[in-house]
């Protein structure tokens, strides 16, 4: 009896060395083909669990925004009304965090002509948002947050500052450090007064 | 007599012509055959001016720097301290200014495995950050600006304001309308006093 396929062990297998071959190469470099024979497959198999680069780039996009997920739940673990942690765990600070960036930033590019995939990432957003709301809103009940602070502006406000600096920091690494980054995120909070 | 070549004019058709393709269709889709086609060039003719499409995306993303500098300079040109204006002739406030953005995002994604486009984004920033240190100036010196700003770091918070405004305008125009963005610069300043 042949064993039995786990196709979602595949899948993420099928994702994980694509993630490698995009961020070493670039989305338009790289083939399906070449994804296979990294994987070892062939590349029909590669098609019948992605049928395109576009599927493909969409699952790649969820891995790394999971994995964002996955270290702010780590953070507010410890302390649910860690803002600055939870910043930190977005911004590209090391190694790790600069590759879902460099993720994102190649599912920007597509998004801006895929209807879908600007859904995709107006909805991270929106639960990027709630999250710092949330935190915020623990913040405001254990008074470390100012009085009558008005959660929902300083929640887009937080979202401009993170996506602006990971930006910056993404190509200019020398000006933005990991010191810099969470420098500026911390006198961010102080004038906001979370 | 053959008439004379413009070369330069021959040029600046090619990459106007790919900047529409690939604003489009996507870098990754667009052919230096199909950009040959949309000019009436064989490809040895475009490939003669552009080796690769990198050397195209290169001057693509020059072309749209300068559209934004000279957007730039008529609004100095009228009031060399209008800082908002500055910013404004920036941001993805309209249909062309967006156009251009998604130039920079295409860009940024190469750039990001692409040590020269890195370094040319980094000169473009530092490019912004100085018109952006010599309008503070000019207000500072009218009295327009907060006496004993420091500049520098303003125009460190404004160049992070400006990237992170304008990818989440691109994404989300629902929420991000030109009078919000304009109505979110117009308080950074005034927080900034500048």
């Amino acid at each position: 009896m042949p064993a039995a396929v786990d196709h979602e062990s595949r899948r993420q297998q099928i994702v994980r060395l694509a993630t490698d071959l995009i961020d070493e190469l670039g989305l338009e470099a790289v083939t399906m083909r070449q994804i296979a024979a990294a994987a070892g497959f062939s590349t029909t198999i590669v098609t019948h669990y992605f049928a395109a680069k576009r599927d493909l780039l969409l699952h790649i996009y969820r891995a790394a925004a999971r994995r964002t997920e996955i270290r702010i739940d780590a953070v507010l673990e410890r302390d649910a009304g860690d803002l600055q942690g939870t910043i930190e765990a977005i911004l590209p600070l090391d190694a790790v965090r600069l590759r879902d960036w460099k993720v994102y930033f190649t599912f920007w590019d597509s998004a801006l002509r895929d209807p879908a995939f600007s859904a995709e990432q107006r909805e991270q957003l929106d639960s990027a948002g709630a999250i710092l709301q949330r935190v915020i809103a623990t913040r405001l009940q254990s008074g470390r947050a100012r009085r009558g602070l008005d959660a929902a502006p300083a929640v887009r406000r937080l979202l401009v500052i993170i996506q602006g600096l990971a930006v910056q920091a993404a190509f200019d690494p020398g000006r933005w450090t990991a010191q810099a980054q969470r420098d500026f995120v911390a006198d961010e909070l102080a004038a906001l007064g979370c």
